[in-house]
């Protein structure tokens, strides 16, 4: 196998990376429009200026590495982020774009060229962990981010908008940021999630994005003493609660790709000796095919308001969010498995991607690609976030495989 | 039918109380060693003193009214309590305390005259309310309050020791409230459950008190992304929580008297998109049969081992309180039921109490016995709580003859 990326470069650029914002757990906390968010993206710079990319921050505090291409033709975004959830992992978002700089960094060593422009892009605030609202970065250049998306708040009631002047950004330029004209949108991530590990594979090529549908259950009941009530007199509502729920899992469980959870549940009052006579849960359901979502929405709904009519219960469900999903481009899925059938041994896994990424915003605006990393454990959000340096260099050659491919076209 | 008690005397004096302590909710607050309960206890004095009792407070704080027998036999003490739980009830305690009043005001106000002394016992803090400890007063007039029981704290660290001494008490001298040669113990209690409204009769007699046992429940999985772990790879603490929970709905329903609830649960870390790692609930099983209790137990840790076995997550069972049911006394129960029967149409029902009462106490040193009154709806702990004046009259007229009843044998 040729050389083609510098593997020590890429994981001691990301091992620098980790020290800015770095935790006493072993973990990075880097919140968007924060100092030490400020730092990173200066390192962040540094590297791309050494790869030979044009260096800009953007209207909304993109960073972005841009490379001309000898044709004048559409553009090739390769996107990550740097910000992270509280004391998080080091390879979540960094791995992304510390790889496509290094990808560009080899073929500009070697003097190769590309007939397309390419633009890095370290995406503001993929996360969401400082404003309750994420991918800023991304939604802006895709030209869908809303002068009301600017009125989040933090923890400490400052809305983005402040703190984009903070940081010295005219919030009403917002729309400056969006890039016209893309070709297509490629991202290497981590995959938070262990299919490539049990499958024994170090990378795999996303087929697409599951958009996340958000519901939550209000279940009411009747709060009565746990002492005088006898069991056939009851409405207690954390019994229904416990029948819909053991039912979400079989219901998920019948299909093949759509995963369901209830991962939020709170009871009222939630005293040892009451029955309780509220609980409230959130679901969580996600595929990247929507119609077979909505199939086990409906089969969860039917079965949790036929529990709440047989108790005597009393059921509201309120959607909290329903994201599209989003379909890997089946031309970029193609050349992926190319270059990691080229780079590994054995048949190129393809797997969907349960977690959102900046990707998805370019939905409209232009075919998507993403390239995954195996994570050991699965354990992502995390100081115990790990992906080792063999499977980092490997992700890198596929993903300056999939870039010359691609660009050919 | 004669006229016993008075009860506008009676439902007179409970209003009065109501109002000290009273909460803008229509609702009561009276903790112990507090200075709103020793306002209350004042006025407890006053009926006492006007009912012809003579009034102490003993070494804990219980204020007594006693009445002197015309021979020298064992004591007869009617009790209950007037403190509340935060914004309780004006019914849950008081009840008990000045119908056992009124009764004793109306055999004085008649020239009726007893063989047994009696003491009318107003018990200190019965609810638990401030200190997380109950029925302080009966334990130590039944003689099994320990020094060790006085460290218990209120909210504010200040120890039911430190509450004595503040209040002008020797915490010391605790013993010195014990009561020896007692012939029975009597108690009238609102019914806290719904068992006598539905059957539409305004009192009943309770054939024991069913001790609580509390079992903690600790499951613990695996915290993963819920969007990227497959259904058939999930560790879910909170689908095998679910399981659990609904069977022991079913293994207490297939007995006829055991109730078992789970009125607190607590998942980890709690988040929408992670799959729940661990889950943590309180099981209470209440039977004034310990043997059919037992079983219920059983049955229930054999079930939750099971399915903790069956899905790779990690149980542990923790006991934190396993109280003796108390079986209340036979002569009494015919003395009380015969009592109904003379002052209601239809047959006097028999009941157990599910919520513990001070009664509970005196189990190893005199037989007891207690009288219910409907509670409209079942509620109480709550401003709510609601008894009929008509049914409490009925309930001073059966307190009224049991006594009398009791006294000559």
């Amino acid at each position: 196998m040729n050389q083609m990326i510098n593997g020590n470069r890429l994981n001691k650029h990301i091992e620098e990376l980790a020290t800015i914002g770095g935790t006493e757990n072993g973990g990075v906390t880097r919140f968007s429009y924060s100092e030490t968010e400020r730092e990173a993206n200066e390192l962040v710079k540094q590297y791309m200026e050494a790869a030979g990319l044009t260096v800009e921050e953007d209207a909304v505090g993109n960073v972005i590495g841009s490379l001309d291409g000898d044709k004048n033709l559409p553009v090739i975004i390769i996107g990550s982020h740097i910000d992270t959830v509280p004391d998080g992992g080091k390879y979540d978002g960094a791995l992304g774009v510390l790889t496509a700089i290094e990808v560009i960094h080899s073929l500009t060593e070697k003097g190769e060229r590309l007939n397309h422009p390419v633009k890095v892009i370290s995406f503001k605030d993929e996360e969401g962990s400082r404003f309750g609202f994420g991918m800023i970065g991304s939604r802006a250049a895709a030209g869908i981010l809303t002068e009301a998306d600017l009125e989040y708040t933090d923890d400490n009631g400052i809305t983005i908008k402040q703190a984009m002047e903070d940081a010295g950004l005219k919030h009403t330029n917002f729309q400056q940021a969006i890039i016209d004209n893309i070709k297509l949108y490629l991202e290497v991530h981590i995959e938070q999630g262990k299919i490539l590990e049990s499958n024994e594979m170090p990378v795999g090529n996303v087929t697409g994005i599951a958009g996340p549908l958000w519901l939550e259950f209000t279940l009411k009941g009747l709060a009565e003493h746990a002492g005088t009530t006898p069991m056939n007199q009851r409405q207690d509502a954390l019994v229904g609660a416990s029948i819909i729920i053991s039912e979400i899992e079989k219901i998920a469980s019948r299909t093949d790709t759509t995963v369901a959870t209830v991962g939020k549940l709170n009871v009222k009052p939630n005293g040892t000796n009451v029955i309780p006579g509220e609980v409230q849960w959130n679901v969580d359901i996600r595929d990247i095919d929507e119609a077979k979502r909505d199939v086990v929405e409906e089969q969860i709904r039917t079965f949790a308001n036929q529990v709440a009519d047989e108790r005597g219960l009393e059921l509201t469900i309120n959607e909290l969010q329903r994201v599209e999903p989003v379909l890997c481009d089946s031309r970029i899925q193609e050349a992926i498995k190319k270059g990691i059938q080229e780079e590994v041994d054995g048949e190129a896994i393809s797997l969907p991607s349960g977690a959102g990424h900046d990707g998805m915003q370019f939905k409209h605006v232009a075919p998507i690609g993403m390239i995954f990393v195996r994570s050991k454990d699965g354990i992502s959000h995390n100081p115990k976030e790990f992906t080792s340096e063999e499977d980092i260099e490997k992700a890198g050659n596929v993903l300056y495989r999939t870039l010359l491919e691609l660009d050919r076209e």
